[in-house]
Formats: C-alpha cells, sequence, structure tokens
C-alpha cells in the first residue's frame, strides 16, 4: 500500500526548502520581499507543485528535475490568490487562517507582491541551469505550457467568468467551464510540466491531460463541499461563505449527496486514465482519492 | 544624415501591427480583452520596441527576428503603466489623454488586464518559431533578462521605491537609483534582448548596456522637465502635476536649466558609448538625441 501522507510530506520539504531559498537569495529586506514571503509561505497545500513532481516520477523522470517548474507553479498560484483577494475582486480578509496580503500589507504592496511573484516565476524558468542543449526547448515549453494557463485564455479568463456571474444562477455545465479555466487550467499545466520534462510520450501526455482535468473538477468540487461541510479550525477559514455570497457551487444546484457522487465518479475516471502507467503513477494514484476525501 | 521620424513612423506600423495581430489571434470579445487591447493601443511612444529593434541592427541582425521581444516589451511597459495608474498605487485618471484603463472600465478588469499583458508577454517568447536548436537558449536569455529587469529587483523595486519616497525630498542620487530601475532597468532590457538576439558580442553588450543607463536617465529627466514646461495638447496629460504632488524631480532638486545641461550630458556619453559601432548604429544615435527634445 502506497503511503501518501508521508510522500506529500516528504514532497512539501523539498518545495518550502526550494521556495525559501528562491527568496533568501533576493537579498533585499523590504515590504515586497517580506508581503511575497508571507503569501508565499502561509502554508499553503502545495497540490499544484506535488503533482507536477508526481507526474515526472509516473513518466520515469527524477523529481528533482522538474523543481524549478514545481517553484514557479506554486508561485503563479500564490500570486492568483493575492489578486483574488483585493477589495476590487473578491475582497477577502481571510486566507489560511491568515489576513490576506492586502490586510496585513497594504494594497499597494498587494498589488505589486502578486506582480512580483507572477514575473519571479517566469524568472525561475529561464534561468534553470543545464547541460544538454536540447533542454532549453524544454524549457520554453513548460514556460508556453505555464503562461498560457495562467494567462487571458485561462485562470484569469476563469477569475472574469466568475465574477460576471456574481448574483446569478449558473447551470452545471457552466459552472465546469468556469473551473476549468480558473484552477483547472494551472492543474493540467502542473502535470504536463512535470511529464514534458521527463521526456514523456504523446500517449502518456494524452491520459495526463485527461487525469488532470477529471482531478481539477474534482478538487473544486470538494471546494464546495467543505464550504458547506468542512470544519473551519482544520481549514483556516470560514465556512458556509459560498451560501452567504449566494455563489453558484455544486452543492447549491446538485445537493451535497450528488456532488460527492459526482467527484467520485470523476476520481474514478482519472484513474482509469492512468492505466497506462505501472506502479511509478501511484502517488498520482492516491493523490486523486486525497483530492476528494481530504478535510482542508 | 539619417532621417529619424520616418525611421520611428516604420518601425512604429510593424510594431503596432504585431500587437494588434496578437490580440486579434485571441478570439474572445470580451472586457478583459477589451481592456488589454484599449491600453496598448493608446498611442504610446513605443519607445521600447523601437530600441529593441534599433540595436538588433546595430549588431547587424534583421530586425525582424527581434520582433517578438519588442512586443512583449511594449506589453509589460503597458502592464506595468495600468497598475502604477491604480486607485491604491498612483491613482491616476488620465493616461496618454485618455482615462485611465481603471477608469474606463473598472478597478477589477484594469487590475485582471494588467496581470493578463504580463502573462502574455511571456506567452509571446515562449511561443517563437524557430529552426536552429540553439535560438531556444537565446529566447530563454531573452526572458531571463525581461523578466529581471521587470521583477521586484527591477521595475517593482523602483515604483515601491517610488511610493515610500512620497512626500519626502530625495537627494539627486536617490532620485537616479529610483528611476534606474523604475523606467531604466526596462529600457536596458530592451537593448540588450535585440542585441542579443542578433548575436552581439560581449563588448558590444557592454556598450550598449551604458548607452542604455545613460538614455534611460536622460529620459526620465526629460520627462520631469515636461513636466514643468511642456504642453499639454502635444502631450496628453496634465503638466505641472509633479509640483503638485510635491514629488521630487531633477528640475525640483537642479533647476531647469542644469537639469537640461544634464539630460544632455548624459546623451553625450550615450553617444560615447556607440563609438565601437558602425554606421548601422545611427538609428541609436539619433534616438539619444530624440530622447531629450522630444515633446511629449
Amino acid at each position: 500500500m502506497f503511503e501518501l501522507s508521508s510522500y506529500i510530506e516528504n514532497k512539501n520539504r523539498q518545495i518550502n526548502f526550494a521556495l525559501a531559498k528562491i527568496l533568501q537569495d533576493s537579498q533585499f529586506s523590504e515590504p515586497i520581499i517580506e508581503a511575497m514571503e508571507y503569501s508565499l509561505m502561509a502554508g499553503g497545500k502545495r497540490i499544484r507543485p506535488v503533482l507536477c513532481l508526481a507526474a515526472t516520477e509516473a513518466v520515469g523522470g527524477k523529481p528533482q528535475i522538474a523543481l524549478p517548474a514545481a517553484c514557479a507553479l506554486e508561485i503563479v498560484h500564490t500570486y492568483s490568490l493575492i489578486h483574488d483577494d483585493l477589495p476590487a475582486m473578491d475582497n477577502d480578509d481571510l486566507r489560511r487562517g491568515k489576513p490576506t496580503c492586502h490586510v496585513a500589507f497594504d494594497e499597494a504592496t498587494a498589488i505589486l507582491a502578486g506582480d512580483a511573484l507572477l514575473t519571479l516565476a517566469f524568472q525561475i524558468l529561464s534561468s534553470v541551469q543545464f547541460t544538454e542543449e536540447n533542454q532549453a526547448a524544454d524549457w520554453l515549453s513548460v514556460i508556453r505550457i505555464i503562461s498560457t494557463a495562467a494567462g487571458y485564455q485561462g485562470m484569469i479568463r476563469g477569475q472574469m467568468l466568475d465574477m460576471a456571474a456574481e448574483g446569478r444562477i449558473l447551470t452545471v455545465d457552466e459552472l465546469k467551464s468556469m473551473h476549468a479555466l480558473k484552477t483547472g487550467a494551472l492543474i493540467e499545466a502542473s502535470l504536463l510540466c512535470g511529464a514534458l520534462l521527463a521526456g514523456a510520450e504523446t500517449r502518456q501526455m494524452k491520459m495526463l491531460k485527461t487525469y488532470a482535468q477529471k482531478i481539477g473538477l474534482a478538487f473544486q468540487v470538494t471546494d464546495d463541499i467543505l464550504n458547506v461541510e468542512g470544519n473551519p479550525k482544520i481549514m483556516g477559514k470560514a465556512v458556509g461563505t459560498d451560501e452567504l455570497r449566494k455563489k453558484s457551487t455544486y452543492p447549491a444546484i446538485l445537493g451535497l449527496e450528488t456532488s460527492r457522487q459526482f467527484a467520485k465518479n470523476l476520481v474514478d475516471k482519472a484513474l482509469q486514465a492512468l492505466e497506462v502507467f505501472d506502479k511509478k503513477a501511484d502517488p498520482l494514484r492516491a493523490l486523486a482519492s486525497y483530492i476528494i476525501e481530504r478535510k482542508r
């Protein structure tokens, strides 16, 4: 039986060490660096970087080679949280049990810290030391995958659709398309980057893409369920907020029980997509189940 | 005698055509794309992309090869203007004679349009089609140069210093360091990227770096002078605003006449740095003089 909790713990240690090192190298001690560090080290679940490294392993690569991509993915995710929390956007005061960046610092610093993190991600991806010439093309592909997922055709479009949906009840299909962009795109990018850096074949990439789409959606459905019945102490944030804001969610549209079943079916489909992989994909298999069983 | 105005006109046509094409390819017609287009096509002077293409030519390369870098530089510049104008930052209502992005749209859209432009720049730089393998490494270098110039060690740090300086009189040295980051870093990146893509030698890169630093500073001194004695109709923005806000500027510290002399000396030094180049650097020579003689 694969031991997921120690796998995640071990990977999180590597990721957190690498992220801390990036900011320590900055040599400045200014509000902007403090704000970047504050949000980056606020105890995130590191799901995207773990998925990235697990995808590298599934294809037979050493996870170490994908570590810069894993860091960049978490940094892009953190920037998006800082900007989404801003007063002009979702206006959230609490994130991961701590005041959000613009509350802990100020609005200008939060905007710039987000900008700086987004820029830093591409700085990391373009500064990787490599020996073989063809690796440059691989890192260029990683930058293309991440920037496309994060940009106006991906994550940013999802946030626009999310804001436009406020006060309106969406259909399940509208909800799916919105989440496919808002959270799905970067999760998909995480798996594709990890696999690409390990030299995955086209068929493997295709299957990991399917896996990513299924768990990305399952992740969001579970988030919505946790907002209804989760424990605020474990989650580090308030629950019941979606209902209060009249947000369209899976439990609101489908009901809790059907939402749970929907998430489970998605995980089953994700596991089917992994059938072409051997036991090196066991971390990805365990992560798929973890995503709907997690308590935070 | 080199004909600068037709040179700039010709280059601007190429750049504007390429920029318009990038957004047309987006296939969406949503507020975010409109906002990106609104700010990107607001009639900017295109100084950074023109410098980039002129650097390519100075080293003997075809400007066409550097066009994606030129576009990315203008896009990064535009993102920084949108975010700097936000209410939480400089709170400016007018830019290039038009309402700023958050006034024409709304604050959330302006934040996201800025984010989307910044991300788009790296998408462009990582999507360049090339045939020779070693070009991947060059484009990776371009991404490293631009992200470093734009990030928390460069442009963003300059904006933080600028905001921190509000209400305080800076020394000339403090003013220089702030501008070297806020505007200088991206101007330097423009020249280095253009030269690198044309295969510049180390000595050429070094001289272009000096040129960039001198004209970058001269550009800012001239901006300050124009804010005192410029024609608001030609400039498309109000003058006298720096004095009203008690901003530290070169004219305020050195006086107008000394500021003019300072800018002229900087241009002379920029021209000296070009002495190692032949007549292919004539556009760069003419641009140095244009930077202090411009009326907007």
